[in-house]
């Protein structure tokens, strides 16, 4: 039985194909800088926005029918199971992500949860087994349920830290045993509405005796995932404690958790932060953090998350740019934690979407590639900043200087000190010609 | 000689006075939670928008006309030196603030600017000496300058770095001359225009290296005021790299010098954060770095740093509420980094300013002071997180679960959790009675 | 039967009462510049927010639980109505609002739905009997059912429009039957999400096609309520076509509908539009088309509509000052649409909201007559703008100028021309002492 | 004598060409959809950013150095007129713009003003018809001098109303005498800082009254230009009364002008009013008052009007799709309002950054071109409505239908309504497709 009756495989037919069920750019085996396009990208698909959501929004109920909704709640997670796989297949994909309340109903109490967890974990398993698709990443739903009003680890109530240390137990077992490459730890409710009321020591403190635990159980019962953390700034809160990449790195070196967790960058938790997806990518690069990506746009006149299927080109290519000078993403990979509009609420959509953000990423790759293999802008770089290679500058970075031996350096230095011109017009004008033209 | 011949005394009057140039709350002895109201707010005059800027905006030239305009350039200095301590001892207030390029004219070298710098400062020396005013702290212009075009310390060019060198080695000098009790550290052009020609990871370093040198030289020549960074986002630059307290914090952390340096909050850079003024001063405080404030106001519906005279209470409040949490600012103040408006450019309006200032953080001090000892938030704080302090809840606290413990802690307990509400509408009626009753 | 049992009736009890089901500032019979403070706010419950919401968020399910949630659609709606009367009366307050979607459940057909209604419409008109409580105004939701997807008179689809109609004719009836003040035309969904799909200029016509249709029949009906237009800029669009007052007032313009509308202006609407509340009052009021308002509040530093109840005092000042220069609001009211926070979630808080709500709209009225009072803000402005009450000003102002006589008496005049100080900072100290003392 | 001895004539190389000092989408006299590049679209370069500013920004002084810096005021002036021409003749563009205060030096008088003026006009007219070189507009600054600090046409001061008169009439001969083709009333400092302060009724009124006397003038002297309102909704003041197109277009029609002016559209401050470039020249196409455009790009992320060179294809793309669709700007143009960065301080620099706007323009022409060719766009929009155009659409549309015939029809038919998906991820990749591949 299928789910997507009329969709049929999706192919690479390239550039000119006017079939709106092919890849333009997407040609897994593709070799693009020294490795294929598949091992690049590692694209996984979300299970929460592609099988759960329906196009709800604060103004409105589901525009979406899906063939599985009139079915009883353990036989719907269960038909969304084959669903699932027959989609990956179909996009010719090789990961999807999930939250344990994505993939099966919730129980009256912890125990009848956890039971319809290993109902569909088992079906789960099995279908990778027979189709090779695997699990870039998993993790805990603490925020939807009621319980979670105040937060989970940075609750107000203990009752909550330890629903949550309980559902976090479960959902490391279930990733190990589904063989996650990765588990993330978003924010969820973890912040504060007001300062008001809010004890943000005990929180945080909180906050870093959760992690903690779930390093040690990890390390436990042997699963080796990726930890990482994902960071927003704000909504559902008004201030989600994981702000930023350079917040939350803070806030690991402080409690001792660095070498346990890299960054999931989402891009419009980026933007929604004030910062470009490239440069929370960068920060995380530079502190040797870049672990994986929710692949995704915002719209910057918008101050909420819309989570949109990503086809700006610009954001693609600097984003894969990021990641080629990160020597890839290691464990990580491309998660499109995107949705279809309320607007686009059929079944096809659900391609149509994926092709449109596989083949953005795609086409992002290539421009990255030429921009480095031509030297775009790290030939710039090198010229821009060759003074630190040779004279006081070389000195400078060797650290031979003080403040002392600098003053005495330009006491006998002629003035005024001549600087050179970035000519960022150009330069942006450059990287438009590589854009367009892969 | 008088600059200000139009301006008397301004005095305490009280709430009901119609006396403009009188304060209505500023007290300087009265005593507020403990101690005087002058030893709470150590209040700063902020030398650049005093006495330097004219109301120069992107679209017009100034609109203030001052006496000292027709001065030659040192004479000019040496004018507003006697301007500033009219100032001072006219509003009453113990401290000011300076940069270097504030105080004396810049030369064509750095020989040349350095002994301008050293004609005004023994002036200033002078006068603090005889009216017993102090410096709360001083700091270098590392922006102005077309050097800077790139950058000071983050400069792609090592000639600037070493320039900057010198100058931060100077004005170490200068503070100690001056007995400042902070210096601080703001960006000005640390920060990018584009990440397509930035190297982050050697301009991060280089700013680290910076300010190594800036600790070992003040150890060397004994000045023992405390460091401060002053985050900020963005302008000039699209990206500062002290973007906010969590990110300048990670820096230090980073690069070893969180022992080195605390945080000099200013309410508008926080704005443009997206952070309140008190979430700043909230996140500097639980890290053990909150050291002093710039008090202005930003426009919420602006973007750029319009750098107002501080005139909204829940601000000021707020603000003092996380000071008085504090055990106050130490050897830091809350210093005026604010500017007339461009239409208020008449020699008074630097009065009417400050006072309206001055007042609403007086005001907002009285009612902080109130919220504590009534126990208006603190009060709902220990309530709501009673739960830690007992039971289960207290245990965690006490590090004495792990994941598995705190599963079987919740397979025993009855489900659903309850949680109770936060009340927040009726807090924030509470606190509007505070704030307008004091 | 009581839905509130632990409620009291709630009454003025004036500044210093403890008691948080009392007010401390609104005392309905009390006169303040001239009529009862009950005349000048003619407060307003939403009953969307108030009996229909119960915190759900797009990142989690609701958090109240109310004790008719249990009831059958039907009678859930009319138990509804009978807290609804409970808590008008509990407040003290005489008017409510609704959506029809809000008081009765939808049927399968439109007939059905209609027939729902009347259901509830009778109750509601009996107990509007029984208690002298009012309808300030009603609306059709045109926006939650999956038929709205597209937008309603602005759907893509003629069926929608026809449907819209359909709805608002029968909304017009119920307004006529339940003596409703005002009728209101919220967006919903009337604007776009890309324009790349997008028809504007039909989109627009049949926008005002359906208006012009609703005048006529109000006409027909003799249902003389207010018509109000509610601005609003984006969400759940990307575009609403009624943004902001000046883009909804020319739209009408453009289509010959001004004297037919006036505007209800949302405080949280006006800030998501780039503007202050007060901005929105005073365009409307000087377009002669301040209608009614919306009062709540959002936060600045989020970018999504988070209807808070209002309590900041500035905001409700002001906007007392904007409806004070209006000579009141007409038929219009002080709306509460605004919604408990979703960890507010007891029956209790209901209560807790508006009393704070309503109490700063007290604190505001007060405050707004005493600055007119003692002409704080207009004895500025008549100082300002002297100049055009003589001379060339009042020449000008009475027409008698054009360019050439204006250059002529330029040529006379001594150049250059004197300005005065606008004093901002004094004045805005000024207010911040009329809040702080009524 | 060359200003710019280093600079070739720049020409069309094509894709591919290397030569930064060549074209590569700028084609001036090829064909697309009907008309040369040229004609669709007639640039202009804005006299200020080139040949007046130097760098300064609010946190810096000048960073460029010209070879005129070192003139007398008036010598300087007459060098950039030729400089102005060398450069328009080396980019091979037809057009420049400018304000009386870019091209002259402000006397002491109004009278000694216009002497200046004069002299340098004489200079521009001839080089304009050795040249052949046209002005696209000319507009009067009336927000630098002091005598502007509240406002020009809106000013409190009635002096300064008047001044605003007679430098506007001299600018309207200036236009006639160079043969203007369009008049800029862009508002300057016509707004407001605080509403506390405010006259807006009056000064609205005055802004009206100074518009009909510009309509006026122009009549008598016989300048045939189209005249052009420029939105920007705030900066340099708190809120700009033309806010956006819309805003504008209100007052003009309040105000009885909305026959005389059309609207000069920037990208930049488009989004500072938190609109797209594409929705402010939708809106004014509309309403028949699309003129002219100032063409430059803003960063979503600053709030500040940064006014960079236009190189977002997306952007310029769909500006052309608007422009094309509203069979071009007529007299109007595509005029650079952009500076070069303050890190491009080279003369060079005035060249890159010019053919980057430019190609960036001329790739957008071409892919708009081929969007409307293939109907990317208008085949979806056409499928989208085509309930208009038929049954119960069509009779709406022409006007047979009231709400009383629309509930009849919708009584009568089967329900649910069925809608289809907008498919808006599909168009999105289907317009990345078109701009990469033209």
């Amino acid at each position: 039985m299928s789910f997507f009756p009329n969709v049929p495989q999706i192919k690479y037919e390239g550039r000119g194909s006017k079939n709106p069920f092919a890849y333009k750019h997407y040609n897994p085996k593709e070799v693009v800088f020294g490795k294929t396009m598949e091992e690049h990208l590692r694209i996984s698909v979300a299970y929460w926005h592609t099988f759960n959501a329906n196009g709800t929004d604060p103004f409105g109920v589901g525009t979406a029918v899906r063939s599985w909704d009139s079915l009883s709640p353990l036989d719907r997670s269960l038909a969304r199971v084959e669903a699932n796989f027959e989609l990956l297949e179909k996009l010719g994909v090789p990961y999807y992500a999930f939250h344990d309340a994505d993939i099966a109903p919730e129980g009256e109490t912890l125990a009848e949860t956890n039971k319809n967890i290993d109902v569909v974990v088992a079906k789960l398993k099995e279908y990778q087994q027979s189709t090779g698709k695997k699990l870039l990443w998993n993790t805990a739903n603490l925020f939807t349920n009621p319980r979670y009003v105040h937060g989970a680890s940075t609750s107000s109530n203990a009752e909550v830290f330890a629903y949550s240390a309980a559902t976090i137990k479960k959902m490391l077992e279930v990733g190990k045993e589904l063989g996650a490459e990765n588990y993330v730890f978003w924010g969820g409710r973890e912040g504060y509405e007001s300062l008001l009321n809010t004890d943000m020591g005990l929180e945080l403190d909180n906050l870093a005796r959760m992690l903690h635990m779930a390093v040690d159980y990890a390390k436990e019962i042997g699963f080796g995932a990726q930890f990482l953390i994902e960071p927003k700034p704000k909504e559902p809160t008004k201030h989600q404690y994981d702000f930023d990449a350079a917040t939350a790195i803070n806030f690991l070196r402080k409690y001792g958790l660095k070498d346990y967790f890299k960054m999931n960058i989402e891009a419009n938790h980026a933007t929604l932060a004030g910062h470009t997806f490239e440069h929370e990518l960068r920060v995380s690069r530079l502190e040797g953090a870049l672990g994986s990506i929710d692949a995704n746009q915002g719209d910057y006149l918008l101050g909420w998350d819309t989570d949109e299927f990503p086809t700006d080109l610009y954001s693609t290519t600097l984003a894969m740019y990021e990641i080629l000078k990160n020597d890839g993403l290691g464990k990580g990979g491309v998660n499109f934690d995107a949705k279809v509009r309320r607007t686009s609420f059929e079944d096809e959509d659900l391609f149509y979407a994926h092709i449109a953000g596989i083949d953005s990423f795609a086409h992002g790759l290539k421009a990255a590639a030429k921009l480095i293999e031509e030297k775009v802008l790290d030939g710039v770089i090198e010229e821009r900043y060759s003074s630190y290679r040779e004279g006081v500058g070389a000195e400078i970075v060797a650290g031979k200087h003080d403040l002392k031996s600098l003053e005495q350096y330009v006491l006998t230095k002629q003035q005024p000190i001549k600087n050179r011109s970035n000519r960022l017009e150009q330069l942006r004008a450059s990287v438009n010609e590589v854009i367009t033209s892969v």
